[in-house]
């Protein structure tokens, strides 16, 4: 069969106590804010309402011992936002774990992926896919 | 602040292939068969109803090259079910990467998971735990 060079997509999660979990959505949404410095605009680009946008980083403020980010007063920009020191830290210790795992999932998956279906079946593959997602389970 | 043994809950979903995506829910459902020897039992134990078991169970085996189950013709129970050997290599290798990545988030979300709260808020955490959930985005 035609094996390919396996580049994993992972996507992980986790709880870091009871009350405080993170996830590829919430460092998203922070990267975002890192790099349009506004909320508005953050949400834009990932293609969420601001009311949800809002939610999650007022959940993501609260799970912490301190704020992520800064309203920034002033200047033209309404609502202008940036990342605090421990906003910046939470990425950057994310995205590091995300390297180290996505070489972890490399070595030890390689044998199933192998086994995995790579092409599509004769019937259009969309609907599967959609299937896929909407049966992933989290 | 009290800082506790950080033993992280960790959730990951791999994509193997553009087709083939497979994460805590598709193992979890894959382990409670291998349990049960049932895909009924299976459902009912892990709080899913039969047509999202099967359906997700149908999903895992379209997406593998080979069946990762088998119907256990005869026998008294109606609709027995047992795991092929890919069935079995799938759970080991998830399993075994999710060992591994307990370890790499253990030591790399450290520095956070200090920082994260641990303890309720004043107000009741119920809601809150619900509107994390909710929020998670994925």
């Amino acid at each position: 069969m035609d094996k390919m060079a396996f580049n994993p997509m992972v996507r992980f999660r986790v709880d870091l106590s009871r009350l405080c979990s993170i996830g590829p959505g919430k460092i998203e949404l922070l990267e975002s804010i890192g790099r349009t410095g506004s909320l508005t605009q953050a949400a834009r680009a990932l293609g969420l309402s601001y009311r949800r946008a809002w939610l999650l980083l007022n959940d993501i403020n609260r799970s912490f011992g301190e704020p992520v980010t800064l309203a920034k007063m002033g200047g033209h920009l309404r609502g202008g936002m940036t990342l605090t020191p421990v906003g910046k830290e939470i990425i950057r210790c994310y995205r590091m774990a995300a390297r180290e795992i996505e070489s972890v999932v490399r070595s030890k998956l390689q044998s199933i992926a192998d086994k995995a279906v790579m092409r599509g079946p004769p019937h259009p593959g969309a609907p599967r896919k959609r299937l896929a997602r909407r049966l992933n389970g989290w």
